[in-house]
């Protein structure tokens, strides 16, 4: 990975669709699409506006179970559906022109020369715009879905992440510059000095290669992580080109801004090299008590059933119904489940002294990430100061409900960033790398240098 | 499964989408587009065309791996490199609004849940009008992509197949009709009564389900079959609702045709529950002589290295350079892979009394398919014929070429069969079952009578 070009630095913007909105009772909305997370032509809608916007990229997370099937909250849950995001996203390849596709899917119950593969189709066929969100499963009802009763642990998934990421790139890499030819006359598709199987074996995976998509204009899907405990930090540190974080406060994100940096020159990489997203879910309003007034419609929709569930994933194993809602949170063991993830929340709870229900209605808006009330003013305040001081080289935005919220947000914050010259009103490039400011990879086949090992 | 409705019969069409086309020299066609295989706006064309003729569906085949990748062939073998196909399939699904996109994956290298995933995603996407061509892989090459020395064998992989189907299908079933409710005001979005897990555990696979995407309009995507071996045939009448299927003769379709009608008994299925496609190949000229004149010019692109590498999967290890191009083929012993594709090329051979070099030029433009030189009224007489004498029920077309020779099959011959009353003008309904004569499958769920076995 080389430095990127330098440009006047621009923040850079995701809109993260999720079903009917993040907000957990979007759905409810009666301004809302119905069956939205359902519904194809309103993500064709929301990636248009958000392209017309400029934006980045859309980004899709991703869950390969229903969590809970046998929990009274499971009806209550939107989440619980979802198209499947790389199928979702090549639909949306063809209906957009210069956005950023980033999709989820998990090293853990995938095959790397699958997902290789269906990343660089996606991205060759939308001209160079896919990402790929690298995770680990940490849905304790996924294994059941392949053959396993429960989630191999945190360290072996994240050393499976190594090797899957690994084997991708060692793949995506399989083609040089100038391989294909497609020489009619001569009759000659490649040249075959410029094709290289990969014959990785290593702990977990055995892949001889060559992959047979060959790269697209951008090089190859841009890698994106989001884990946040120590594990996710290095992993985002050896593999990634774009991180999307989780953070409640200006002091976290600048402590996981400052942190993951500073690993990158363990593995030989410039500061340029890796853009940091944090989540954040605005409610935008032309005044704030506009503002204030459309968050409460959302948050007082949301069922006790509901968001003692959202609960559930952190509680490691303990039934937070059998304590009062109006309580505090009662000592929690450890889980294998997301462990940073938990430790944020329940660090949260503590520190603002928040009730079992203040703390449900806390994240039931961005589910732990960043949620921002107020004007457009107030919000790109607080946009502009975490992206001037360390914090922020962007951020994935997370409309609270998917219609009104994202075109909050573009109408009235995202002028607001322009007047302030934080956000470009036109692409620059027509690849995501482009408009990340990343650079193209230098393929590691290549390279002069070995592959890069930690210096520690 | 139930009885289609009876409708006056037409013949059901698809477009066999390949690379530039389906003969093997079809890239080196001066016309053709340039990296056609590799041009999505190229298939969009191809899709939207055939579409516009009111073709019941568009149709990606799949392979894995590179073929041969330290043969002197590969850098005239177009196939090499392919968009993964329902990556592709689903970016179609965005710019077409009626045409059925089925695509292959394999049973051999995938996770169930994964494919069941995917498919109803794109089936529910595209409104209902997705089909999965179940296959087992045969090509060598594959399983060193999936940290395998070799393939499972023939009997495995079969087996392998039909507990995979029954996943699939299960999990397809994990939604009874009305699941969903939606209700914004008692803030109820599923009827946990009508949502189901699976809990299949077998000889491969142990998934629990439920999936987390509910059915599209057509209940579930249609399941397609090409294997034409007697495991093929089984596999077919037990799980497939169509066939595309390969013959060279009349002869062959009808005996395949009876045979694989027959064996729907054993499943209390009818004969309409599965629809029979051979592929055929047709190159159209408005005369004989400007049939056969396009037909040489495909075929005098033909490079002998690249004639010789398509006989290599037939071959056993046998190195038929060594032999002279225009002797007799060798005896050759039986191999793993794809065993009843081998024993057609190798019967075809024999009966003709071909040399090597016109075994491969016979199997060059439709690979072992049916190939048709000729004007439109003789193209639509063989077609007819097929259709009204029990040996097809439609056609997979294979355009050697896939912009002239997708063209002149919509602008010559299908004309032809429409005014013989054989193909519809207008779509009669929205989903690729409608087009195919389908019904809505019966949840096996839901069904009172057990899952049928075979009656032997």
């Amino acid at each position: 990975m080389s430095d990127h070009k330098e440009t006047p630095r621009q923040l850079s913007l995701g809109a993260f669709l999720m079903g009917a909105g993040h907000h957990i009772a979007a759905w409810r909305d009666p301004a809302g699409a119905p069956q939205a997370a359902l519904n194809f032509r309103n993500f064709v809608r929301a990636a248009q506006k958000a392209e017309a916007a400029r934006f980045d990229l859309v980004f899709l997370a991703d869950s390969a179970s229903i969590r809970e099937v046998e929990s009274p909250s499971l009806e209550l849950e939107e989440r619980a559906v979802r198209f499947e995001p790389l199928t979702l996203l090549s639909a949306l390849a063809a209906v957009t022109e210069r956005i950023g596709l980033v999709g989820t899917a998990s090293t853990t119950y995938n095959e790397p020369f699958n997902i290789a593969r269906r990343f660089a189709s996606l991205d060759r066929l939308s001209g160079g715009r896919a990402g790929w969100n690298l995770v680990t499963s940490s849905n304790p009802s996924d294994p059941g879905n392949f053959g396993q009763d429960a989630l191999p642990d945190h360290a072996e998934r994240y050393r499976r992440a190594h090797e899957f990421h690994e084997v991708v790139r060692g793949l995506w890499d399989s083609w040089d510059e100038g391989a294909l030819l497609y020489d009619k006359a001569a009759g000659v598709l490649f040249d075959p000095q410029k094709l290289h199987p990969l014959n990785h074996a290593g702990e977990f995976y055995r892949v001889r290669g060559p992959l047979n998509v060959p790269p697209s204009p951008q090089g190859h899907p841009v890698v994106v992580q989001a884990g946040a405990s120590d594990d996710g930090r290095e992993t985002a540190a050896r593999t990634a080109e774009a991180v999307f974080s989780a953070h409640q406060s200006f002091e976290e994100a600048a402590e996981f801004y400052g942190d993951v940096k500073e690993r990158l020159s363990r593995y030989g990489r410039s500061r340029g090299s890796l853009k940091i997203l944090p989540g954040v879910s605005p409610v935008v309003g032309r005044t704030e008590e506009e503002a204030r007034q459309k968050f409460r419609s959302l948050q007082d929709r949301i069922d006790p059933v509901v968001g003692l569930a959202l609960l559930r994933p952190i509680a490691g194993g303990v039934d937070l119904s059998a304590y009062p809602l109006d309580g505090p949170l009662p000592e929690l063991p450890p889980t294998n489940a997301g462990k940073s993830r938990q430790k944020l929340l329940i660090d949260l709870a503590r520190r603002k002294g928040l009730s079992i229900r203040e703390l449900y209605l806390e994240i039931a808006g961005a589910r732990g990430h960043w949620q921002l009330v107020g004007t457009p003013a107030q919000i790109a305040d607080e946009l502009e100061y975490f992206f001037r001081n360390e914090a922020a080289d962007g951020f994935n935005i997370m409309p609270p409900q998917l219609d009104w919220g994202l075109d909050d947000f573009i109408e009235l914050v995202v002028p607001e960033l322009r007047r302030r010259g934080l956000f470009r009103s036109e692409y620059a490039g027509r690849t995501l790398r482009d408009h990340l400011g990343l650079a193209r990879p230098v393929s590691r086949r290549a390279s002069v240098r070995p592959v890069p090992t930690p210096a520690e």
